[in-house]
């Protein structure tokens, strides 16, 4: 029998696998069912024949590690997450661990359920394939190699120390896969041929030798005489964007290099795909920062640094008018960087920006930071997924970079091999309510993943990449 | 007998009384205890041989009004306030509302509550004094009208309209009396002229016509092409204001005069009390806005408006690193108005500076505002508070106007009278753990309105005042 008449048949229990993984909590932020999760996560690799450990990380959420050694002549190692973010948004329809299965009326039968597409659907669901594809055939054509982390949605923190210390773990794996549902909300498979690096700070200015209240928050009117750090933090920031945001912060940007002009020409030979009204109404959104329009604009998103602002907070917000002159305030802020700024060359830049602009008292405390990555579409890995899609009948977006960020710069310059993020399927809402995936998705994801796995070692070998 | 000998061989009961009254709470935002505490202000007006009555209010803490005709040449308005602050701060030393008395290294015995000075401590420390009055004297030497509100740490909202809509009732009165543990924490009797007008507003940044997404913060890699609500709020607050947060907000000041030289006179002569390290250590401040001292400095701080933040909040400001793109913003802030400024015309220059800056978008919400009032130190009742404090042997730093804000224009510019806030005793920490007043200061007020209430009918008839 072909596996992918054997998935559209045994779909149903597939279905209610999934469903079981997703109605786990596994919350990063507050460990709750971060055990239990790693758990079911390994037992899913025993479950294909597998071997898999739970790797305990002090002070961290453990890593899930296994192998499924097929004698094939290739290896990839296969990349995802297990952990998902808070559900306290007040307003989702359906519980957020329950699975519900509902009717969305743009794409009929869906799941709604914290981590349906960020990431435990695609998880669940590739070993969902795996067990298919030994049921028909046996034996997968591939070897794999497997880590799965469960720190994603703080910074990959203990992944990002693990690995480089522990290389041979890797050892033999050519190329890695992160299965995700890449289909976008026109349900048109993308694909990133990399990721923009991040930086994640906090700057807080608080009252001190330059003035205002340094021990706690005094009473407003004391704010006749005495300076207010809200009022000082905010002529700082006022400092490091101009109008449409752009970052005035000098060398901040520094190194930044444009996109290929194979990458420019894969963009146009695909404009239609890049759709400005699409993306506008989705993340509803009237206009973007700049007049442009078409590739000229998607250009300058994936190739300018950004200096966001995702939060901001001081002295009192509470209901009502009390009145007071805070001791204070805080920002959290990212840089999102692109080929080729460093780091820590970034965090420089910042502070002696602060310096130079005389808020050297305003404390600046880096909570993440890890640098972009690039793969080339000429790579197998890439090469093999670009081919499923066609397979099944789509034409793919390929940009030449993920507007946010991930730490696959340990697959490309700590393990030294390429990776590709892919897979059919279609959710959204990752980090708010009522996250989903479509229920016919996920058997599109089934089928894609068994045709990629197929498709590699064909495309490897025609390379000359041997195991 | 003499009523402060009585005042002094009866204190252990006046103490208890106090501590009773202070034992029920009266929390503002929360309503808990406010009706047990409005009946038990009511029946003390009772108790001193008064009429009164506890007036509902639609939608409010009700108000208590009474009076004491005790058939004197001159009637005088009392003012206090039954309601407290929230008592929730987790430092508390001694439970907020068990009236413990502790020893205090700097000042003696002192009770803690919520409200031991900030206000229930001396409004039943006022009703024993004229208890004691009554009891040696027989009557009072003035007549009383009574209100005391429930919403004062509210804003004073259903005072602020029932007074203008029932001036009959207030009708008689000459001056109004505030008592007060007017004692700063070097036990040295203070007394404000006046009262500065405030302004508290909110203003929030959306995502909207300009850009930025309108409906929900959304992912913060957006961020590379979508403007960001912080970012624009950011810059609009600092057009507001520029180093040493001076005002840049054209029109808002308009009308502003100084203080008279009466006034800066009177500083001058108790130059020594208006001292700044005092102030700087008690408010753990290393510095004052300007380079300014002694008289100068402190006629700055009465005389300059203020446009202080009270508070700024907006996207994510949890734990760890989550990235947004936020969809607002906003600021709490407060405008503190001196003579002879108008709320309406401050206002107005507000929204025509964020107008004019081309921040039509930005949303302002006025919460509460109130203007200014002032009194003047020849004022009879001014100068029956000056002599009590002489005769009770202290010096006095009289300040041309409070750099806090209370409704006192209803008493100058609806009633038409003067005020004054006075009497002995020391308290502080309001709004605050631990807040406290000392046990000696109990009787020191007890006696301080003794005096005043005989001072005051002479002073007043000497100017020729008539009920």
């Amino acid at each position: 029998m072909d596996v992918l008449t054997y998935l559209e048949q045994h779909f149903p229990e597939d279905l209610e696998a999934v469903r079981a993984y997703l109605r786990q909590p596994s919350i990063s932020y507050t460990g709750e069912g971060i055990k239990e999760t790693a758990e079911m996560t390994a037992q899913m690799i025993v479950d294909v024949g597998g071997t898999a450990q739970v790797i305990p990380i002090e002070g961290h959420h453990p890593l899930v590690y296994g192998r499924l050694d097929e004698g094939a002549d290739h290896t990839l190692l296969y990349y995802s997450m297990y952990d998902v973010m808070p559900a306290e948004e007040p307003d989702w329809t359906s519980p957020p661990f329950a699975a519900e299965i509902v009717d969305l009326p743009k794409y009929g039968k869906a799941i709604i359920n914290r981590g349906a597409v960020n990431t435990k659907g695609p998880t669940a669901a590739f070993f969902r394939a795996l067990r298919a594809y030994k049921a028909v055939r046996g034996k997968l054509p591939v070897n794999l190699i497997f880590i799965v982390e469960g720190e994603e949605e703080m910074g990959s923190r203990a992944f990002n120390k693990f690995v480089p210390e522990n290389k041979d773990l890797f050892k033999g794996a050519e190329a890695c896969l992160f299965p995700f549902f890449q289909q976008d909300e026109a349900l048109r498979p993308y694909m990133w041929l990399g990721t923009k690096g991040i930086l994640y700070f906090e700057l807080t200015c608080r009252g001190g030798d330059w003035g205002g209240p340094y021990a706690r928050g005094i009473h407003g009117s004391i704010a006749a005489g005495v300076h207010n750090p809200v009022w000082r933090l905010i002529r700082a920031l006022a400092t490091m964007t101009g109008p449409d945001d752009a970052i005035l912060v000098k060398g901040l940007g520094e190194g930044a290099v444009g996109i290929s002009a194979k990458e420019r020409a894969e963009m146009e030979a695909n404009a239609d795909l890049f759709n400005e009204e699409d993306y506008l109404n989705f993340y509803e959104v009237k206009k973007f920062k700049w007049p442009l329009k078409g590739i000229d604009l998607w250009e300058k998103m994936f190739t300018t640094p950004t200096l966001n602002i995702d939060g901001i907070w001081g002295g009192y917000y509470g209901p009502g008018t009390k009145t007071l002159l805070p001791h204070e305030a805080s920002v959290k802020m990212d840089v999102r960087m692109v080929p080729n700024m460093d780091p820590d060359q970034t965090v420089a830049a910042i502070r002696k920006h602060l310096d130079d602009h005389g808020y050297a008292d305003i404390q600046m405390n880096v909570l993440n930071k890890y640098p972009w990555s690039k793969v080339s579409i000429d790579e197998p890995v890439v090469q093999a997924m670009l081919q499923t899609y066609k397979q099944l009948g789509y034409r793919v977006k390929v940009e030449p970079i993920n507007l946010g960020s991930a730490p696959y710069w340990i697959f490309e310059r700590v393990l030294g091999i390429p990776y590709i993020t892919g897979g059919l399927g279609h959710g959204s809402r990752q980090h708010s309510s009522n996250e989903y995936c479509t229920v016919q998705g996920i058997l599109d994801f089934e089928k894609s993943m068994v045709l990629f796995l197929e498709n590699y070692p064909k495309l490897a070998a025609a390379k000359g990449i041997r195991d």
